[in-house]
């Protein structure tokens, strides 16, 4: 039997480093990058083409599993992995961040937080010990301590107490974990820093988390709303003081620009819902930038959207083709785009993974951001 | 180079046959089923997994086509199929069942017809040349005459004077399609029977269509609201009557056992929305019958649409996953139901012709029936 979870570094370049996480459903090469599987489904991608785009795992959301089909559910048709046939790793969020985004009539307190359904208005309640159960019942390979995603802006206060709050959360959820055994046995538990932009906040729940122990630290509570400069000087702030042997994780992030900016400051993990919200919008990422298809100046234009891309979309189909399917409203152009969108961020994380191996890094972040930044 | 045109019969049963319709993109195995690229994609499917289903040849609506992206349009940027990525052949409709369907303000003359889009109230027209003209345009490789669609149901003075204005455009869609000698001498022009549910009129029809001379020959005017029975008795009337060398056409059909009944009367070639829009709203077909899957009696079953099926949603899903997808209005239901569907429908056509090459049709007919109304 493979090992239940280790961190391989195999090289570095500065603070950056490139590996593999081993686990018994399969190995994530780091730096990765996690697309959504919110709702037990990548949207508009059948699970073997999120394999074909390179993933090696993928996201499911607790806050909407729970409400719809349900935790209990997911367990008894055989977890989550079967459920939407992903046999890979499956990293689970803890509910918490979505929670304060998405539900109505939140009420927050010591033990956990009390919300309605924003599909049906049903109340449900979500505590640490609840969302480490969850987690447990869809058989999620990382489970996530459940937190208190700050708000953005907060006073010093503020984010003092959310974090205060989340560090007692995980230490609620490392109990959780590690009472059921097979959970403890079989999956990861990771422990996320708070302390919005405030410094001395971030170390503080660095040290209360490292104190806890857990096998990778997430980095939460950015990327909403603080602006580029303001993510990565948290982040030159808070990675320095996580251990280099555990896996580090930049939740919610972000824009191509931000993954490069984030990896050169040693974050080995990342999730995001814009390659594939923008799939469905019409939105395209390349190497010479981002481009709208919906924009008239694609409907005669024969082209793919990248000629060296490799995913269907620009081997089989022009941008007029594309423009064309999102003016008239067709599936395959949420369809085509979403799998190009997810084949880039793929190719940029192994770009950035073998950047590292050569230790051409900074070489590599200097010259994506001068063509990323002309325009496509 | 490939001949332009040939129908080869390889067996009988009764008035039953298989065989191929060779062109220059590709072999057309019949008895044939044509799934529908109504507006440039099989809606919710890549051309490469309709492919995968055994289709051999889809159908795009020059209707839709002519109105967005246009017919100059497509021809600019290389013709339908490069457009849509679909390399094998296409057959066009004329346009005229969906001006009479879909457009607004429709008004009919001797010459042709002026309608207004449906998408923008711009106003266009129709005339057999025209028609012609765009299906050239689009580069189909079996064009259809251009025909009034007689409603129903239609008094015996009515269906008359529609037959007879679609045998004149018959004509004159001939005329059109040999005046054009790029496309007179890649493409096929296919003539359509009218007649309403008259016997004396289908045969009228029939007999002016086979004085002015077609590649095929396509049944019109029925699927409208006559009913099963209404429609296999003109069958029965207007195919003995049909040249045996010549492929014969189903227009718009239809639900798995009016294919099985209208091939065992000799038809050769199926289009119909069914497969793919039932797959967009929960049904799918089987074997043991249709089944609805937002049906909640689907919610916990672990077992696939059909085990025996070869298709991506069966080998990698379960009912109750399925279930959920639409229940949750994820995009992949629709994607995994339509593919679903398409392989049933070309699967049934592959056993259809495997029956007739055995001579044993009857019997299979007879299976098939008792198995199908059984219930999934």
């Amino acid at each position: 039997m493979t090992e239940r979870f280790a961190f391989e570094v195999a090289a570095r370049d500065g603070v950056a480093r490139t590996g593999a996480i081993r686990m018994q459903r399969g190995e994530i090469r780091t730096p990765a990058f996690m697309p959504l599987g919110t709702a037990a489904s990548v949207k508009a991608m059948r699970p073997e083409s999120v394999l074909e785009t390179g993933a090696d795992i993928i996201l499911g959301n607790t806050y909407h599993l729970m409400l719809r089909p349900g935790a209990e559910r997911i367990q008894a048709l055989g977890g989550l992995h079967r459920f939407m046939n992903w046999l890979k790793p499956i990293l689970t969020d803890s509910g918490g961040f979505q929670v304060m985004s998405l539900a109505k009539l939140r009420k927050l307190d010591e033990d956990g937080v009390t919300f309605q359904s924003h599909i049906d208005g049903s109340r449900h309640r979500l505590t640490p010990e609840r969302a480490i159960e969850i987690q447990g019942q869809l058989g999620a390979d990382i489970v996530m301590a459940f937190d208190e995603c700050t708000s953005y802006p907060a006073s010093e206060a503020e984010a003092r107490e959310s974090m205060e709050l989340s560090m007692r959360w995980a230490l609620r959820s490392r109990r959780a974990f590690d009472a059921n055994a097979e959970q403890a046995g079989r999956a990861a538990l990771f422990g996320i820093v708070q302390g919005s932009t405030y410094p001395e906040l971030r170390h503080r729940s660095t040290d209360a988390l490292l104190e806890i122990g857990f096998d990778g630290y997430a980095v939460g509570g950015l990327a909403v709303g603080e602006g580029q400069e303001e993510m990565l000087r948290m982040l030159d702030v808070t990675v320095p003081r996580l251990p280099e042997d555990a896996p580090r994780y930049l939740m919610g992030v972000g824009k191509p620009d931000d993954l490069v900016g984030a990896v050169l400051r040693g974050i080995d993990m990342f999730d995001c819902v814009l390659p594939t919200r923008s799939g469905r919008t019409g939105q395209a990422f390349t190497w010479a930038g981002p481009l709208n298809l919906k924009n008239a100046r694609h409907k005669e234009d024969t082209a793919p959207i990248d000629p060296a891309c490799r995913c269907p979309a620009c081997i089989g189909h022009s941008r007029a083709y594309l423009h064309y399917l999102f003016k008239a409203d067709e599936m395959l152009g949420p369809m085509l785009l979403t799998w190009h969108n997810l084949t880039f961020y793929q190719d940029l994380m192994a770009a950035l993974r073998d950047a590292i191996s050569r230790r051409t890094l900074s070489e590599f972040a200097e010259e994506f951001r001068r063509r990323y930044s002309n325009g496509a």
